[in-house]
This record gives structure tokens, sequence and C-alpha cells, in this order.
């Protein structure tokens, strides 16, 4: 049984139990989609695991947030489904909660800061959900929420920090028993903690010796931080490329449960974000969200040896005009793409001199910016700026070694 | 039984057998992966019609190819085996070809265009294939395969014009059908014709009510033409995004099973092409290649309602750097991005004026070019270029009404 009562004193996470998360199995059967794994060699070369992918950025609406959002609002009584519901959120929670009040006829309203880009309103709108755009950032549009919750007592959905939304976010972790009955190990992103409490939970309950690795990015690690001074800790800032994980403070139940049934909790830097979302685009044709990753970019991390690892992608919903700049710093970050420049006097003929060198090293040429104002020193001299497609740090070593054996002056721009 | 004997004459399709399918079913136990159908609510909305998606991006090696070489190679008796296997292809053939001789511990070569992307190389070589670079274009690489085929007495493994290797593509009709028994028609790419050929075979074997619908781009469609002439036809060149369907000539088997078992062939426009990868991703999370999402592109063509309707993607190898500029142009063809050049008389507040214009529209700047070189003709004024991020073509056409109320001189960009 779960108790909705969160004042009444010390929270006890025994309130959860197993048969909440079978009944939220049964729940969903219908709703939403049953991922099924995908095991990857590359991820699992790199780390010396055997590791398979769960996607849940092929949920029904990008993300797990649905299993949580549903398992909740189909749990109100009538008279509450009748006042409506209420949540705050500029990404998945906002259209998990929006799909799952469409589904069972509930008004919804949520409440998306001003700068939640277009699309995401969209989507949020298109399931049928009322769109309040308010204030700047998510703390403003939750106080906002909460002041129209009183206004027009509508129910408030939170995004984690729920035992029903936590039971839902659960069966997760009897979808992947039931696919690899010889899973050792799961490793799940961190932000409020409900994700990873359904499936630490559930996991421990069905297989206690699975071990649960949670990821956090560095600069967002309230969780680990809170787990080691073994009280809830909020950050004064987050900073991390992982905006649906950017969250400053750990809910409650998902304290104390995470702290009780998480092995381990890992954090990862915004390049390893990088590098993992390119390698997932590249070799496994998904898209994700940057905070979806945080498990494949921590698996560098992990102090295990042909492991059965399953990494959780928590969601995909990433604004397609970001997925370019993520792609190109992923280059970056990867030694795939290498920037110089060099002066060149203006005559004919400099030009390929450069292009000979490039393509015996098999350098591809992808952009090429030449500038006659940038070299103000030296009358006449051009900047030529060249962009070109590497193999890896060490081919952008050998270029750069090759080039400096020229008279020219090669700068590195990135 | 299957013929290898493909010089004896007139063809017969009957020479291929739904019993040769099953058989190749078996024998890819294993070895390629069962892609799961995913329903698209996005996409059935759009063509009124019940679309899945059959993701064969998500197969071993990014592409349905494997299929069919691991048919045609596993075949093989021990002396062709011993002799090593040859294919020439730039792109998903060469890494089915790859991957198959890797687990069948048969050697490969792979003849590829010198101007293969290195990645693309590289995944081919991580398969263990001996990658012999040659000329500039695939015919270049296909005279030189045969050449070495010649001289070292290697098996030539064609892309598609092969009885074992459409077989294996048939695969793909029996999962479909166990998966939705329903199903009412399929959509299938068209390059050489193998995969539509191997589909169509089985799917009206086994249910000869489906519906097989054929997809080609407007400026590769050999395939129509040549089904339209009754007679194989080639094409003088190929104009088209998708260019793992570029394809001049179609092959003989293909020509005759298509003639006989496909119901139509629809042709579709490179920007058609751009708006559903763009859809893909944004959507479904999904990467593809272009010549993959000919079904999609072609969903707004079909006249039918409330079918279920198989949308096969062929394969998901695009290179990430060519992804980026994909998702631009989508976004510039579904009126996503918009761009407009204005001048402006360079004293301060005037770039206000135009940002207080686009904020009420919520319009999103994304990018920004100020540039004082570019009037010449007015002296002190400059030229800038704004990229918004809109709506779609309703919303930029209300911002171009907006901006023209104003004095500024406006022109749109793209």
């Amino acid at each position: 049984m779960i108790s909705k009562d969160s004042k009444k004193g010390k929270l006890n996470k025994q309130l959860l139990t197993l048969e909440d998360v079978n009944s939220a199995k049964e729940t969903l059967k219908g709703v939403s989609r049953k991922t099924d794994l995908i095991y990857s060699s590359v991820f699992s070369d790199e780390c010396s695991n055997e590791v398979y992918i769960k996607p849940e950025n092929l949920q029904v609406t990008g993300a797990f947030k649905i299993r949580g959002a549903y398992n909740k609002i189909v749990k109100l009584s009538d008279n509450e489904k009748k006042r409506g519901v209420i949540a705050s959120s500029a990404g998945n929670h906002a259209q998990g909660v929006a799909y799952a009040c469409e589904k069972l006829g509930v008004k919804a309203t949520i409440v998306m800061p001003k700068t939640t880009p277009l699309i995401k309103v969209n989507a949020t709108k298109a399931y049928g959900a009322d769109i309040v755009l308010f204030g700047d950032c998510y703390d403003d549009a939750y106080n906002e929420a909460n002041r129209l919750k009183d206004k027009h007592n509508y129910v408030f959905i939170h995004p984690f920090d729920d035992l029903d939304v936590i039971a839902g976010q659960g069966t997760i972790a009897c979808e992947i028993i039931k696919d690899l009955k010889d899973v050792d190990q799961i490793m799940v992103p961190i932000g409020g903690g409900g994700l990873i409490s359904g499936i630490a939970f559930a996991a421990k309950k069905l297989k206690p010796s699975i071990k649960i690795i949670g990821v956090e990015p560095e600069g967002a690690k309230a969780m680990k931080v809170s787990v080691k001074e073994n009280k809830i800790m909020n950050l004064d800032g987050v900073n991390t490329i992982a905006d649906g994980v950017a969250v400053k403070k750990p809910g409650s139940y998902t304290f104390e449960i995470i702290r009780d049934y998480v092995d381990e909790i890992i954090t990862v830097s915004d390049y390893e974000i990088m590098e993992a979302l390119l390698l997932l685009i590249e070799k496994h044709k998904l898209i994700a969200e940057n905070a979806g990753v945080l498990p494949l970019a921590g698996l560098k991390k992990i102090n295990s040896i042909n492991k059965n690892t399953v990494c959780l992608i928590s969601g995909g919903n990433i604004d397609v005009v970001t997925i370019s700049s993520m792609i190109n710093k992923g280059l970056v970050s990867r030694g795939r793409l290498f920037c110089f420049s060099v002066e060149l006097p203006d005559t004919p003929g400099e030009l390929l001199n450069i292009s000979k060198i490039l393509t015996k090293l098999k350098a591809n040429i992808i952009k090429l910016d030449h500038n006659q104002f940038k070299t103000l020193d030296r009358f006449m001299d051009v900047q030529l700026e060249v962009t070109v497609e590497c193999d890896g740090h060490k081919h952008v070593e050998e270029i750069i070694s090759e080039l400096n054996k020229t008279d020219y002056k090669i700068t590195r721009v990135y």
C-alpha cells in the first residue's frame, strides 16, 4: 500500500512494496510501450562489459515519465480526477502528464517557463493539455503552478517525489529482468531521483544481487552529495548540459530509497556526455537527450569486467536545432573534427599546397573560411581557416605534425 | 530451390520459393536482429492511416543488408568459402558482407570508392574485411572488384540481383506479418530492388491481400520507368540526396519480381525526404539515412484511409557530419527555420525594434549576422541577417506580414 500522506513525519520507504510496482505494471499495459533491450558491441568493447541499452527514448512521449505520471493519475479518486491536475515542467514530465490525462479524460494544466522551446510547448499542447507560459525558469513555473493549484483546487502531480510515480518507473526494472535474467548491473541517470528509486527498489526486491549505479553530471550532483552527507542537500546552483537532470534538491522519498538501495553514484563531465551522445547516434541510430546518455557516458568509470550491464536511456526529447551543435561538439571532442587557421600569402597555389598535405593524410576538408581582413598586420596576406574531418586524436596529431614541417604558421582553432 | 545460374536464358521467378525465405529465416537466427514494429501516431495522423515503422536502421550493421548477405555467404560451398568473397559498395552492403564474413570465418575484400567517408571505411574494416579504396565512384569500384575477383578467384557477392540475397531480405515480410497479422500494405524503398523483391514475394505468398508499394526518389526512378516500359531501362544519370538508392539500372531478377509482385511504385522529392527525416528524428528519436525514409516521405501520396501501413526504414548509415545539414534543410523546408535580411541605419535601438516584433510573435532568434560591408550603396547602414525558429509556414507568413508593416526593408534569405 502506498500512503499518499507525506506529512506524517518520518518517511518510510516500506510504504512502497513490490506489489505496487507489479500493480503499476498491470495498469500500464496498453499505455506505455515495452522497450526492448538493444545489445551494444561498441559500448561493450569500450568498457569490457556486456552492455545493453534500455531505450526509454523510444517510449511513448519520448521518455520514461509516462509510466509514473499515468500510474499516479489513474489512481486519483473520481473527485480528484474531476478537479483536474496541474504540473510544472519544461520537459518530459509535461508530456507524460498531458498524455496520461488525455488517455484518462482528466483536464491537465501544465505551467512551462516562457523559455521553453516552441516545439515542446506544442508537443504538450497536442496531447490536449492547457499550457500556461510563466516566468523565466523552472522555479517560477513551479511557484505559479502551486498558485494555480490553490486557486482552482487542482491536484498537483510531482515529477519525482511521489510513491505512485516511483512505482510506475519501477516497472522498467521488471522489463529488464524479464528480458535479461542474467543482468548484473543497471546504470540509471539521476535528476530528482524518481527513476532510479523505482528501478533500484524493484530490482533489489526481484533480484538482490543486481548492482544499481546512479549517474549524475559533475555540475549537478545533488544526490551524490546528499547521500555522502546522509541528509538532503540543496545545491546553490547547477551547471550542466544535461538540463533534464539539472536538479538542485533531491526529493525526500527518493533520497531515502536511493540511500538504501543504490550501490554507487558516479559523475560524468559535459564532454563525456557529448561523446556518448555522438556514439549513440552514430552506432545505434538513436537520438537521446543529454541527460538520457549519462549511463553510457559513465561506462568508462565503472570497475567491472564482463558484467551484463544495462544502461538506461531515459529520454530523447532534445530540440533538433541543438542536435547539430551537440554533434559538432562531440566530433571535436573525439578528434573527429579539427579546425586550424593558417596565414598565407595572397598568391595562387598556396591553398593547393595545404590541400595536398591534407589529401595525402586522408583528412577531408569540410569547411574553408578565407578572410582578408583578419590579418591586418601583414599586407596582402589572407587568413585561411580550415575545418577537416579526421579519424580521432591520433590522426589530428599526425596532420599537425605534417603541417608544422612546412613554412606555414599553423594555429589550432579547436 | 534457388538456381545460381543466371545465364540460362529467361529468368524465372518461380526459382524463388517461400521455402527459401523460410530457410533464410532459420539461417538468420542469432545473426540478424528481429526489429520490432513501432506505431507512429504522428505519421498516422499525417496520412489518415495506421502507420507502423519497421526500423531496419536498428538492425545489426545499421541496415537490412546483413540478412541477404549472410544468407548468400552461408550457402557458398566449402570451396567457395575458402576462396573468399569480394564486393563493391560504399555503404550498407559493404558492412553486411564484412559482418557476415566475420561471423562465418570467410575472407572478405571490399572495394570502396576513394570518396567513401572515413567513418564508413573504418566501420567496414572493424568487421575484419580487407578494404581496397579505388576510383571516384561506385562504377569504378565495381570494375576493380571484378578485376580482383578474376585475378584472385574470389566469389562476387552482388548487392541485390541474387536470389539468395533476395530470399534473405524476404525474412522481413515474415517478421512484419507475424507482428501485425492485420497488415494491409507495406511500403519499401527501391534502389536495385533486392529489398522490395524479397518482401513482396514473401508477403504475397503468405498473405496475398497485402498491397506492396515501392518508393523511389524522383531523381532516380529506374525501376518505375522499367516497369512502365516493361523492360529494364538504364537511366543516363541519377540526381537525389538518397544516395543509398541512386541506382541507374535495376537488376534482372529484381525487375521480374517487382513487375509481378509489387502493386504500385510512387516517387518522392528531395524535400519530402528531408521533411520525413526530420519528423523521424524529432518524433521517434530515430536516425535514418536519406534512402531509409523514402516510405515515410511517400505517405502523403498514397490513396488509402485507415489501412494498417508498415513503412520500412531500410537503414541508418548516414554520416553524422551531414545529419546537421539535413536537419537544417528539413527545418527550412517545414517552415521551422526562417532567415531574412534587413538593412538598418547603424544607430542604437534599431535591433531592439526588430527584436520586439519577433518576441511578440514568439519567434526565437537563433542567429544574427551583422555586416557593415554588404551594404556599400548606403553609407553607414548595416545589413542584418536574422535567423529565427518558427512553428511552420503559417507562423513565417505572420512574421513577414508584421515586419512588412514597419519601415524596414525585409528580404527573405530562405
